[in-house]
C-alpha cells in the first residue's frame, strides 16, 4: 500500500515543511519504502522527480528538498508495492496528456479485475492497477470529449468513471491538470487548508516546526491533502467513504460527501484500520 | 534553434561526458539558452531533467551530472526558443506513451503551418511546432496500429509520416521507445560508434579528456547522436538530407542514407551552415 501527499493553493508555494515529513513515512516511521514521487506544475509544465529507492533517503528526493520549488499544485506518493514490480514505470505519481493538458494522477490503494486495455488509446506502461486505472479514466474522458469541456463537467464525468472502478477495490486517488486537483477517498485520505491568520505546525513525523506567518501573506490559500495528518497541532479534516473533494486556489469548490463506513481490513487498507501509522 | 544530444548503447552508460560539453553549448560556446531537457530511460520507465534555465548554469543540470545515472538510451535537447515561449511545457524533451511504452523526441528546426491537433487524442501541451509534430507522429502511428507492430513496421512508418511533415520546415529529431532511437537529419546531425579497441577522447567544448578504457569493456557498444561533433579527436559520421538512421544496442542496424544537400540559409537553419557554432 501506499500514502499520498496533494498541495493546491491560490500562490506558488514551497511544499518541503510537508514533504519533508511525508516522505519520512517512506522508510522511517513507516514502511512505505518501495519507491517516490512527486510531480510539482508549473505552468502547463511538469516536473516530476521518482526512484524506486525508499523516499527517506533517495538522492533524487534530496535533490527536491534542494531545489526548494514552487508550485501551485503538487501531487507525491511513497509506495509499498501490492501489484506491480519496484521499478521506475511502476512509480506514482502517473502521467498523461489529456485534452492538450498534463494530467497527475496518484493512487493508494489495490484494484483487482481491472479492465483490459492492451488495445485502448491510453495504456498503461508499467504492471500497477493504478496506472490501469489511470489509463481508463483517462479513455473514458477522451471518448466522452474531444475539446476541455466545463470544469463541472470534468467532475462530474470523474465521478461517474470512478463508479465504475470503485467496487473493484480500495481507491483512494489523487489527480490534477494543474488548475485544479481531486481527491476521491476509499478508506483515508486528510486535508487542512491554511489562510490567514497562519500560526506555527508541528510534525508529527520528526516534531519539525514551521511559522507559516514566516512564509504566507494575507490572502494567501494553501489546501494539503494526505492520507494521514502530517501536523499534530493543526485540525485535519478526514474525508469519508466515498467522499470527493475538488480544490481549486487553495480552496474547496465543490464536495460530494461520501458515507461513514467500518473499514474492513480485507488486506487492501494498508496501514489503515489496524494500527495506527505512527504514535 | 536547438542542439541534440543522443545515446543509443547495449550496456547502460553514463552520458555526463558527452553532456557535459553540450551543455556548455546552452550559454557559453553557444547560444542555446533557452532552457534544456534530458530524459534517461531505465527499463520501461524514463527519468526527466528539464529547466527553462540556460543548460550551462541550470541547478537541474547540475543534479544530473552529480548522480551519474546510466541508462541505454537518452536523449537531450539545448533549446533557442524559434516558436513558443521560454516556458516548461515548451522544453524538449516531449514524451507521449505509445503501445503502453514511454516515447521521447526531441527536434531541432522550424516547422510551419502545422495540422490543427486540436481535436485529435494526442494534443500539444505547450506551442511549439516540434510537440505538434510530435503528438502528428503519435497519432497517426496510433491510428495505423493498436497494438504495437514490428520494428521494421514501426522505421517504415515512421519514414512515411515524417514525409508528410519534413516539406513543411527544417526537421531534424531523434524519437526512442527504450529499446531504439531513430534519427531524421534535415541539416545537421552527426553520431559516432565506440567499441573496442576504445581509445581516449578531447571535449571541442572545454578540452575535458576521457580514456573510454577506464569505463568500458570488451563487447560495449556506444552511440552518441548529436547535433555536432563533441570530440576533436575522432572521425563523427555526418547524416544526410532526409538521412534517417535506426540504432539498437549502441549499433546502427537499419538506415536510409538521404542525399548530399547544398543547406540554404532561409533563417531556419539556426547555427548551421552560416558560421561554424564552435572553433
Amino acid at each position: 500500500m501506499c500514502q499520498l501527499l496533494g498541495m493546491n493553493c491560490n500562490t506558488p508555494t514551497d511544499i518541503v515543511f510537508s514533504f519533508e515529513g511525508f516522505r519520512r513515512r517512506a522508510g522511517l516511521t513507516d514502511t512505505h519504502s518501495d519507491g517516490f514521487g512527486i510531480a510539482f506544475f508549473e505552468g502547463k509544465g511538469v516536473r516530476v522527480f521518482r526512484d524506486d529507492k525508499p523516499g527517506h533517503n533517495s538522492p533524487i528526493a534530496d535533490c527536491v528538498k534542494q531545489y526548494h520549488i514552487k508550485s501551485l499544485n503538487v501531487i507525491a506518493h511513497i509506495r509499498k508495492a501490492t501489484q506491480g514490480d519496484v521499478n521506475l514505470e511502476n512509480t506514482h505519481p502517473f502521467i498523461r496528456e489529456i485534452w492538450g493538458e498534463n494530467w497527475v494522477f496518484a493512487h493508494n490503494g489495490n484494484l483487482k479485475s481491472l479492465p483490459d486495455m492492451s488495445e485502448s488509446l491510453c495504456q498503461p506502461i508499467g504492471t500497477t492497477d493504478s496506472e490501469t486505472a489511470f489509463c481508463y479514466i483517462a479513455e473514458e474522458l477522451k471518448k466522452r470529449y474531444r475539446k476541455k469541456p466545463s470544469e463541472e463537467e470534468i467532475f462530474q464525468a470523474i465521478q461517474e468513471i470512478t463508479q465504475e472502478l470503485v467496487h473493484r477495490g480500495t481507491f483512494n486517488f489523487m489527480l490534477s491538470n494543474g488548475e485544479w486537483l481531486i481527491a476521491h477517498c476509499s478508506t483515508n485520505l486528510h486535508y487542512i487548508t491554511r489562510q490567514a491568520p497562519f500560526g506555527k505546525a508541528q510534525r508529527i513525523d520528526d516534531d519539525g516546526v514551521i511559522d507559516f506567518n514566516d512564509y504566507a501573506k494575507e490572502g494567501d490559500k494553501v489546501t494539503i491533502i494526505s492520507t494521514f495528518p502530517l501536523t499534530k497541532n493543526e485540525t485535519w479534516t478526514k474525508m469519508k467513504h466515498g467522499g470527493f473533494v475538488f480544490f481549486k486556489d487553495g480552496e474547496k469548490i465543490r464536495e460530494v460527501e461520501g458515507i461513514e463506513k467500518e473499514l474492513e481490513d480485507d488486506g487492501t487498507l494498508g496501514c489503515a484500520g489496524v494500527t495506527p501509522c505512527f504514535a
